[in-house]
Order: C-alpha cells, then sequence, then structure tokens
C-alpha cells in the first residue's frame, strides 16, 4: 500500500533497487500531449548517481523508456507506464546488509513491518524507487508549462550551515544548473561543493535545504481543509527519502512575527488582486493567492557513513557496522529533480480537481 | 472535495461558521468501542473559545450530539455522525468581511476559487471545522489508548521567542493542562501567558510551536514510499488553520550534524531493538521503529489584529480593515487539542492499515 | 467503511433506523449552484412510506435540512450535509427482532460481521439509509439538467409476471408519477396494484424490475477499464437494498442473438454519430456514445412477511418468526427515486471526471 | 483515470494491444506469500488466444515476467509490477480500423472521449488489457485459497440458448478444464462446442453466460451500504470487456416468486447458523452470511463479424466495414479466467477490509 500518489493525475511506482527494474504509472494524464522519451531522460539524468563528482558515483544510465499510453508522439488518456530497468547488481557488494540493519536506514523497520525485506541496496527504500517519481513529474512539469503557464524550479538553499541568496520570485533554471551542487548562489555554490568534498573525504555526509517554488499558478488551486494546497505541498516532499522538514512562506521564521508585521496586505496592481509581501508563501486558506508558492525542504545527511557504527544483526544481537566503498556524500543535488517532480504532481492534480468542480 | 480523511479510519467535516452547525462523519471506526458523548465534550472544551483569558472570547459552548453509529454504549462498525449546533450568530458583527477581503484570511482565496463565499464569520474558512476533527480524534486517541496502548500528547513548545524545555518522552497529560497556555514548562507558561496578554492589549497576535508526540507506537506502523507515517503526519499538520511548518525528529536543525552525529545506532534493549539517540524522531524510511514519535508544528501569529491594514474590496478597489472588538491573541492553546486529535488520526488510520497487510 | 460512493461528487451517507436519524454529506458539489430544501424534498416524499396504499404504511414525514454548503440559496463548493430526523420510533413494535434473526434480512450477517448490531427497525440496513442517497440524488439530477441537459428517469417495468410496454427514450415524467406504482403504462399500472393489493392481502410480498434511463449524455462520459459507466452503475445498483441484478442494453437477451444481429451499426444523423439500433444501451467500451442509457434493476420480494417462517435465535437455536403489524408489499413504486438518484450520481461524478481530463 | 481497482489489494492495469506490452501493478499485497511466475502463467495461458479451435486464433504466449515485489520467492509487501510484452504486432492487419469505427466497438467512444485513439488492435480497449487482471487475480485466488480457505471457480453456464447443468455448490476445477468451452456439463458441452464452430463457419458470433462461485467464504466480508460484496461484483463483472448483465442468487428470476417463496430460512446446522435455501447467494445486506457465493454473467456475442456491416468513417461519413481473417466466434471459454481474476479480487480486497475494521 502507498505506492500511489494524487487524485486525478495519479501516479504508482513500483520496483527494488535490485531486480528487473523501477517504474511508474501515471493514470489519468490529459489525451494529446506531446511526450516522447526526450521529455523525460533530462529529469531522470539529474536525478542519476555518477552524474558529478559531489554525488553517489554509482554508474546507472537509468534509460527510461515509454510502454504505453502514447501513440504517434501523443498521450492517449491511458495509463503512461515508464519502466527503467536496473542495471549496477552487484549483490555482493551489499553482502553485510543481509546480516545487519544499517543505523537510520529502514533496513529494520522493513524487516519490523513486513518480516522480510530485498537487502540488496536497500531494496525498495532505496532512492531508485524516484526515478518513477521524477519520470512522472517531467510530464507533470510539461502539462503545468504547456497547459498552465505554471513554472516549477527547486534548488540548494543550504548546505549544512552555508546558505544561498536566492530570490525564489526571479531565479532562472539556467542559473540553477550552471552549477554541480544546483545552488543559484555562484558563489556560495563554490563553498558548498567544497564543504561537500571535504566531508566526503572524511568518510562522512552532509545535509541542507531545498528551496522550491511555483510561479504563475492561478489564483484558486487548492482545495479547503484537509487536501490543502500546502498539506499536499508537506506530504509530497516528507515522502521524499531522507527529508525531515517542510515549511512554507514564512514558515519557522514567521513565529517571531506579530500578526501586524506577518500579514500580507492585499493591493490591486494591474487590475489584479496582488499582495504586496508573501509571508503566506502564494497559500491562503490553502488555495493559491496568485503570488509565487515557495517552500524550503530539509535533507539530512545520508546515513552510510565510512565509519565503524553501533548496530544490530538481524539475529538480534549487538554488532557494528562500516560503510564500504565510496559513499553518498550529499543527496542534495539530486534531490532538487525530486523536489521538483513532487511540486509538480501536487498542482498538476490541484490544476485537474479545480477543473473538475469549478472549472 | 477535500473534506476527507484517512483511508481506513475516514473522516468527513461539514460546516460554516454560521448556518446550522459544523459536524463530522467517521467511518470505519471499529465495532463495539464503548463510546459516549462524555468521551468527546472534554477535547471540545479544550478547543472551544472563551476557556481562558488568553483565547478568542466568543461564548461558544460546543455541545456535541452523537446522532448514529452507537447503540447502547459502543459503536456499531457503522458510521459516526456526530454534530454541534451553532450558537454564537451575530452576523453584524462580521458585516465588513461582506465586503472586504481580510488580509492573510483566506476570504479572497475562497473567493477566487469558488466565485462566492459565506462571508459572515469566515465560513468554512473558521476554525470550528477543527470541532470536526477533534470530535473524531477523541475517538482515534481512545482506540489507540485502549487497543494498542498508544498515548498522543501535545503541548505548547514555544510562544514567540520564548522556548520552553519539555522531555517528550516523559512529559505527562496533566502538566500540560496545568495552565491555561498548555505548556508543561510551569516556569515559561508564565512568561508566555504574559507575552500573550501584552500582545492582546496592544491589539496585535502572536505566533508559536506546538509539538506533538505519540508514544508506545510498535514497530512497523507506516507505509513505505508515498504514505510513509511522517508524510501523512505533515499533511495532517499542515492542514490545520493558521500551520506554516512542520519538523519531525532532528527537523531543520539536524542538517547542522553530520551523518556520523544524526544516525540513531541500533542497540538491543530488554530484548527488543532500540536506538541509543533519537534524531529518526521516532519513524525510519516511513515506518514506524518504536522509539517515541516527535514533531514540531509553527503556527502563524493570527491574522485578525485590531489595526488598520491595507486591503482591497470584492469589488477590487484598495481600501483598509480594521478588526473590531475582542480578538484572539493566540491560536496556540486551542490548536493542542487540534494537534493531538491529527496525530491520533494518522495514527489510527495506520493501525489498521497495518493489521490489513501485515496483521 | 464503505458508506461513501463517488470520486469527485462524494457522497457519505450515515443514520440508523433508530436514533438520531439518517443524513448525508455531499462534497465536490460545483459552486453557485441554486439549492434549497425546496429541490430535494420532492424526491423524498416520492421515497416515503406511507406515500401510498401500496407501500409500506409507517407515517414519516422525512423533512430534509441543509446544515450546510449553501449560502444566499446558491451552494458554496464545501461540503453539503443534510439531515432528516428519525420520528416513528416504536422500538416495542421491533422487540422481536432483538432476539431472532429475520430471515433474508441482513440481522444474522452485520452481527457476524460487526459482533453488534442495532437492532430496532433493522438499523444501519433500514431503507431508511436511502434518504441520504436521494437527497444527494436530487442534487445531482439538478446539475445534471440544468448544466449538462442530461434527464434521468425510472419507472417500475415488471411486477412479478407483469411486464409493461414503455419506450425508454419517449417515456415521460409525468406518465411516471400518474399512478402510485410508477408504471408509465397506465393500463399494466392498474393490474400492478391489484396484484401488489391481493399480495398485501396475502400477508405475502412482490419483487419486480426498475428499468433507468439517461437521455442526452453526451458521448464521452465514462472511463475505460475499471471506471466504466456500465460497471459504476452496476455497482450503484447492486447497493440498493433488495436488488438482484442489473443488465444494460440487450442485457441477458442479447445472448440469444449472434454478433451480426446485436451490432450496432453507425450512421451520420444531423451531422452526428449515431447507432440505428442501441443494443449497446448507450455504452461502448465504458464510454457513452450519445444514444439513451437505458438498463433494468431487479428487486426481490420484501423479505418481512406476514407468516410464521424458520429462523434461528440470536442465542442460537431454531426457531420462528412472524412479521407483525402492516407489511411493505412492494419496494418498488419506492425504489423508483433511489434508482434514479444513483444513476444520477454515477452520471455527474463521470460528468465532472471527464471535464477535468479531457475538458 | 479508472484503471486502478480496489481499495486494500489494489491494481493498476495499462498497456494498449500494441506497444511495449501490457501490465499490472498490485499494491498491497500481503507479505511472505509464495509467489513466482509459475502461480500466475496456468491462469494466463487460460485466459491466451488461440488455445483451442474454438477461440480466437492468433499466436500469443503471454510470458508473465515478475519485475518487482518478489524476492527469494516470496512477496515483499511491496507493488508486485508483472509485465507480458507484445508479439503480435501486425498493424497492417488494421489498417481499416485507422479510417472507420468498428460497429459495437469502442473505436468511436475513445475517439469521442479523448480526441485520439491507438486503433492498432484497438489500443487499450482490447482484450489484452484484461491480462493484468488475470495475472493478479491468480495472486489472489491463491491467498484467498492458503490463507482463507475460499475456492474460486468460474465456468460457462449457457451459450445462446444452450444451458448446462450445474451444481455450483459441488462443481469442481477439473470438470471445467476437460473441454475446450470451460462448461463442467460434459454433454452440453459438446453441443456448445458444436455451435460455435458452426456460429465461427457462418462469419458470425456468439455470446452466453458464466456462472462464478466462491467457496468457503467465511461469514462478514463485505461492507454494508455502496461497497456490498454484490456491488462490487457487479462492478467487477461489468468492467470486464462484453459483459452486459450480473444477477446475484435468484437474480431476474427471483421476481416471480413471492416474499414467501424467496426467502432463505435459518437453521442450526453442524454448530453454524445455514440457510436451508440460497436466494440471497450467499450475500445478505453485502455481507457474505457463510452460504456459497454465485451469480451470472451475460457476455454479448463478440462484435467483429466476417459480414460487411454499416458503419461511419473517422472523417464522419456513412461507409461500411467487413472483418477480416480469422475471427473469435466466442468470448467465454477466455473470459472464464477473468471472471475468476475479478471474483478474487473482490473477495481478497474484502477479506482485507474486513480484517482492519473487525479482525
Amino acid at each position: 500500500m502507498g505506492n500511489t500518489f494524487g487524485q486525478l493525475f495519479r501516479i504508482t511506482t513500483w520496483g527494488e533497487s535490485h531486480g528487473g527494474g523501477v517504474g511508474v504509472v501515471v493514470d489519468g494524464c490529459p489525451p494529446r500531449v506531446k511526450l516522447s522519451a526526450a521529455d523525460i531522460q533530462p529529469d531522470l539524468d539529474r536525478r542519476r548517481p555518477g552524474q558529478s563528482r559531489i554525488v553517489t558515483p554509482r554508474k546507472e544510465t537509468d534509460a527510461v523508456q515509454i510502454l504505453s499510453g502514447v501513440f504517434e508522439g501523443r498521450t492517449l488518456g491511458t495509463p503512461i507506464s515508464m519502466w527503467v530497468k536496473n542495471e549496477d547488481q552487484r549483490s555482493e557488494a551489499y553482502a553485510e546488509m543481509a546480516t545487519k540493519f544499517r543505523p537510520s536506514h529502514a533496513d529494520y523497520t522493513y524487516q519490523a513491518k513486513f518480516g522480510i525485506r530485498a537487502w540488496p541496496g536497500g531494496g525498495r527504500t532505496s532512492a531508485r524507487e524516484t526515478i518513477g517519481r521524477v519520470a512522472a513529474g517531467a510530464i507533470a512539469k510539461k502539462i503545468l508549462r504547456e497547459r498552465f503557464g505554471v513554472e516549477v524550479l527547486a534548488y540548494v538553499k543550504q548546505v549544512k550551515n552555508l546558505v544561498a541568496d536566492v530570490d525564489c520570485a526571479k531565479v532562472k533554471f539556467r542559473d540553477i544548473e550552471s552549477n554541480i551542487v544546483r545552488c543559484p548562489d555562484a558563489a556560495m555554490a563554490e563553498k558548498m561543493i567544497r564543504l561537500i568534498e571535504r566531508t566526503r573525504n572524511a568518510g562522512d555526509t552532509v545535509g541542507g535545504i531545498i528551496e522550491g517554488v511555483a510561479r504563475g499558478v492561478p489564483p484558486g488551486w487548492g482545495e479547503p481543509v484537509f487536501d490543502r494546497l500546502e498539506a499536499d505541498l508537506a506530504k509530497a516532499m516528507l515522502s521524499l527519502p531522507a527529508s525531515k522538514a517542510f515549511e512554507i512562506g514564512s514558515g519557522f521564521g514567521g513565529i517571531l512575527l506579530t500578526g501586524r508585521e506577518h500579514n500580507d496586505p492585499f493591493r490591486m496592481k494591474g487590475g489584479k488582486v496582488r499582495t504586496t509581501s508573501n509571508s503566506s508563501g502564494g497559500i491562503q486558506g490553502g488555495i493559491s493567492n496568485g503570488e509565487p508558492i515557495y517552500f524550503r525542504v530539509a535533507f539530512k545527511p545520508v546515513a552510510t557513513v565510512m565509519h565503524e557504527q553501533d548496530t544490530v544483526s538481524v539475529d538480534l544481537k549487538n554488532t557494528t557496522l562500516k560503510g564500504r566503498g565510496r559513499h553518498d556524500p550529499c543527496v542534495l543535488p539530486r534531490a532538487v529533480p525530486m523536489v521538483e517532480a513532487m511540486t509538480a504532481l501536487v498542482l498538476v492534480d490541484h490544476a485537474l480537481r479545480h477543473t473538475a468542480q469549478c472549472g
């Protein structure tokens, strides 16, 4: 259970780190959208291990195949099934995972829940699961862009204590992609890269914050009460591996302001109702107000480190475990397309829901 | 749409601030649970306006009626319909709301979405909507306590810059309820109360943080991938009025640690797999690991202030608006039972889901 | 569970035969639809006991109250909560039901499932549950009529072996309502009424067939594969109390034809693609083709008869049971608005789904 | 939309007749069920074209691959992705389908809905879509058999006017599979086969009835109101290609009986509550009562015939169309495993739902 996301633009991901591959089925995609693998592969390449010296070095090409739902270059309105084969299948590299639970991974909890787990590569807990999300998200981003004029972006805002200076209302995709850490503040990006490299060389890992932004969302998307836009975004973000926190608009910082300071006054501008500040993060009462939607997501440092750590074996004895080979020092650069994908999936779903009830 | 929460223990809330009342239908409740209004009213009283000098002074008794689903004092397994009549119906107090959008409220976004809104008292955007959640949450808490041995608590952790010192693993309900701000750190509670009173007297408002905790959750609740326990908690919390942020375990603070520092080592203790720290917040890979689940939710300062603010009228002209009468200086004391309710609803739903697939 | 129907126009019914009442929450209704109790009460009156001499004689006024979701005579887009109080609460009339399972009722299965049951009046198994459906269906019919030009009708096609002659493409509401059995074939209606009266006088009951029709449905509603229009109609109809069978278009009779005979040739007519016959019943591959949608539903004879029958007591001993007082000889006249309601609920849901994906 | 079935044991099918293949993702399968392709292939072989002289002669091996969700021969509790490659890709055989709508197929309605369709082989409307259902159903049947002691069977009850004599309470799988028409009445099976052959030789097609039965279902499965067991079965059956009708227990025939005749008296038998007749078809009030569940499904004659028929072209002109090559004279033998699969999917879903709420 729990492998489906969305109400009307609905995705179901499947697949373990080892085995036949990973994939996704997208149901509810509007018909007649131009679509080919070339629309999807670039985001998978941004998510791919081995793309730069500061991410996990495994070699995976992650070439997507579209198995259904597209005919003569256009979507049919029927389910779009996409599949990426698994390649890098060195189970032996993971042999110790068969007998010991890795600290702060999900080995133990999967075993506790299911009484079985696919230990090679972490099985379903592997970040490979996000391939399906990123592939589906690429379609969602395309629909948002072409049919609704909505642009979705994400970038690294902070690595450990290094905070970038970025204006979410103006940041450009090419600035984000201009460096391997995906931080549009070029000077800070350099520092971040050096910090990640130092951390990797010390056999350790580091976390940080990704900021996501959606520009061009019209007023009116989102549902009152439970399916508020920010609630669905929060769920989407906290469903990403290694995420620990979400804040929208003023977020945790907003509690240091009084109501007078925090409120966003309305003013007419260009014939539209606008706000002169944006503590609300573009959403009020769960519904978009036309301002940029922006939020931040915290990702903890990657759990696999090259140091011996206390743990427990599958036969419930105290033991220790140490990471082997080369490790992933920082998930952030690869998580950027994941944040974009989940944002786009939430938004396109709400776009369709809004059309259904109020359109 | 969007007025239903949960998969197996499913609640649907309804009702506007003015009109026939507010209520909730709970579907999927296990049969034969002892239940009467006396199980529900105490939490509604904790949510009620007018309960103390630091919350909104409106007089509402909020007496719950159970209309269905209970027979001879026990649940039937059929839908439990609960209803609270609206009483305090002075529409005239809200007359200006008919013609002007209140800043940082949802008046404008509802109008933009639906092309209509119930302006008296904010209609569906009123916090009265949470009555249904708190009523349903009281049932969920009872089931968790009696059938699963799980205790759910919440308390005020921070008001503006005043931070309480609380051990989430040990805090007791009676300490939380020992003061009107619902902060178990008695000394800090006094300061918080004074701050709220000063703020109220200045016609302003203040926000803060509520911490929630669930103790006794067995390993194995939660679903991989999208319906992770922390993802569903994040959605639940961000669906509460005025909430802006959610963090679980180490949260945003965890990004200042390295992986070595952040990881939770496993050790055997009393025949059980335990962790010696709890950066994970009791959840790993979306599934509970048996440690206390704890998280924090930020609530912005209440939007209604007693000062003139810029805004826009419904006929799209610039104007100003000033709150009238007595206002609510801080939502936190009343939000505590809301956080408990949403936490319990998430947990009982996952308890049933776990039983279905793995039980 | 199982008390919610629909994806986008979603209804949740609640209530037992005795207790606080019965009701429904409608979520997803489009905003700005003119609505008052006067739109709903007429269908509840058609469903009401005691409306004529051939239905159950209990006196129930079944006056509906709209508690939420409507403001100044128009829907808000928020949940519409509707409630009908229970009045006729003579539990003593049902005392024997506390200790014996009524044959071919759901007393035993509810007890087996839940370990508890509300025996007075059958509790949740009572046909009073359909009040919520009929109330919600009245809204659905209004939307279909006003926004989509779709007309939904149902009528009694057969009582026991008495078969009416009706053209589903032309039948009119006023002809259906011109007699108490709701059969538009006036001559046959007379015979049906006499049969029902004779059966009632013999302390027995009789079943039959209701035919439903939807005219004006445009081509394109319905989903491929599982949520085919006919599949959702079948579920809707088989969810009605006492229903045992569903057939669409040619139905069971179609199997006596060969493919050549059964196929519906396409011809252009008035610039539209039409079929020259309608074995398909207006649906092909789960999607409407623009022709009238028609189907038949079989309702078994009412289970409560005025004769002694073998049964089992709640303490699992063989015993007998005989109905008391005045019984309901035939459910058909009152089931007509139920069939209409469920048809309309299916159609409006698919109308919204179609708009969302393809509109 | 509409490509997912089930609440807790949830399947999503995908795939067109031509293209990458067809498949299914099963989410919610209990963990640790022994599973390999060998459990699934036999049912796919029973569904396969070319399996006998009385079904469509296309050659398809339909070899299933399990891509995820199984580890070391047991289910993981994670999604099970299954895939069957498309092989028989002679698009040219279907060239005329590009320009003309086949009568009583779904070509026109798909075009009307989506504004696009995959015409080769019927695309998503092809019966190949049912491969995913049958594969998922094989898992469902295994779980029902091994964990709940429930046996699901289906067989051909009638071909045109030829009616078999079968006792649904006693019929055996090996008798069903003893002949190519899958009718356990051996004498009638011979006649049916000859009728199908004669019809095929005349370039025509024939329909009939499949009866399904589930034995060993304990009392208590099924939900009140909308998700009644018979309602979900009706939806499941009407979602199968070419199905037109569903009846449970006494069905349409039951309306010729009075209530006295139709009722199923309860009697104690072997310490259990049993009924001495089974007009109810094993379900009362939507919940199983422990008796065999049996129902009948009507399948219309296959639409493709070897005769010229009136139709309309995609550019909306009157024209004619005649089937080419060798056609499928009767869908019934291949529909038997489809009926079993859908029955098993409904039952296993309700088994898990019952466990969740009442278990």
